[in-house]
């Protein structure tokens, strides 16, 4: 039997090419419950008058989409980062989004251990914005082949490490199968992060066999070699029941006609998830 | 003070437009001392006799490159591969090679953990004919962009763990900066490494930002992010003093003048290891 698409969410750059009032239409059109909203989704736009029309539409805003980037080789750009960090808290609570997912951020010009520890500070930094609006913050932690630019934390372990040691009852992880899917640690630390609670988010999509692109060449789910539903049960075996999030960047995709493509988001999260 | 070259090696793979009678000659002529050679470097020669033109050009060989590859769908495919690694076994032997590099290998139509067992059970076969020839292996852990058709090993803590289960004096690691440089448990595991006096080949290039090509965009040492000398110093203060080899596959190095580049090799040794 497939399962219905109660928990099923689709991030906003998934179906790029659609302006965010249209996503949001065909979204629930096509029985998909949730959204996640990517910051330049809002650009020009009122976005508590997009939270408003999100939730007229039966969606719920699962999370907006992505803050953090915190590490630069100057301490104004660094600041520059916290800022803008904190003003994007703030959008997500004039949205109504519960949850920001910060990318960590990485630069090639200093060592990792240097981008670790700004990473820490940036999020420390922005704590009590988070607190102040009542939005929770996920650390997600990329594949290792974004180590140069985007992100330093590139294991749960590591964001696992850095919520211990922050401890902050609205700092957790989001879990996205294709950064972590290669991992033999991955069952211990989800395991981990579902002890202290940590599990905020879960993102999928498919690893290509082959993948040309570092970026753009994310498969739908079943056309890799992700085993997805093994990693569902195992974020579920450790407390998480929210929503499944499909996060796909791929120009093949955006290239196609996005209804027929949101076709196959549904049935690819009925049969592979 | 700029470093000698008496702990430089490269492999043929670097300069692939060149047949290994002219690598050997160059090499030499620029005051290389080691050379790993690939298995294809060997089509149609006899390998004692490419042996002896090695040593006495003066170069010692450092390893030959790469066996491994054990996962596959059928028995009968995994127990060919296996026929091959014993057959790159005895053509080590012959060519004088102490070292054979293992790429572990993965197959994206079966999960990581049955891929992780049959290179474990791919290893064990093969460790009689190790012995036999007086030949070590080497487990080499890949990036984990490679988890889905190069290697399912892609930390240095699955590669110590495998040696520990197998213990065999025979049965060692290779590090290379490239696959390895963004873990954060990477200096914990170096020293597990070394204190079974198991690394047995240290291997550089390095990671350039952007990358641009899954395979084949490699940089030369100093052209990206990595801390060579950082991680040089790692595996020497834990017992390493062997070659330092260059491979780099770069389809943009390939292309220009193997003269030349072989200068900038030696030049980037010299300056950035």
């Amino acid at each position: 039997m497939m399962q219905d698409t109660s928990r099923l969410a689709i991030h906003t750059i998934t179906t790029k090419p659609w302006p965010i009032e249209e996503a949001i239409d065909r979204y629930a059109q096509a029985g998909v419950k949730g959204i996640s909203v990517w910051r330049d989704a809002l650009d020009d736009r009122n976005a508590a008058k997009i939270g408003e029309r999100i939730r007229s539409a039966g969606l719920s805003i699962v999370a907006t989409v992505r803050g953090g980037f915190f590490p630069a080789l100057s301490e104004g750009e660094r600041q520059a980062r916290i800022d803008d960090n904190k003003a994007f808290i703030h959008l997500s609570a004039e949205l109504g989004s519960p949850l920001l997912v910060i990318v960590p951020g990485a630069h090639p010009g200093q060592s990792l251990a240097e981008s670790r520890l700004q990473i820490r500070k940036g999020i420390e930094a922005i704590l009590k914005e988070a607190e102040t609006s009542g939005v929770r913050l996920a650390i997600e932690p990329l594949h290792p082949m974004y180590s140069d630019t985007r992100s330093a934390i590139v294991t749960l372990e590591q964001a696992n490490d850095l919520c211990r040691e922050l401890e902050h009852p609205l700092l957790g992880v989001a879990i996205d199968v294709y950064h972590l899917w290669w991992d033999p640690n991955l069952p211990r630390e989800i395991e981990r992060s579902g002890n202290g609670n940590k599990i905020f988010a879960f993102h999928v999509c498919d690893w290509k066999s082959p993948t040309t692109d570092f970026l753009n060449d994310r498969g739908l789910m079943g056309e890799g070699c992700i085993d997805i539903p093994g990693i569902r049960r195992e974020v579920e075996k450790n407390g998480f029941s929210g929503f499944i999030e499909v996060e796909i960047f791929s120009t093949r995709y955006w290239s196609m006609d996005q209804q027929e493509f949101l076709g196959k988001i549904v049935e690819a999260y009925q049969k592979h998830v």
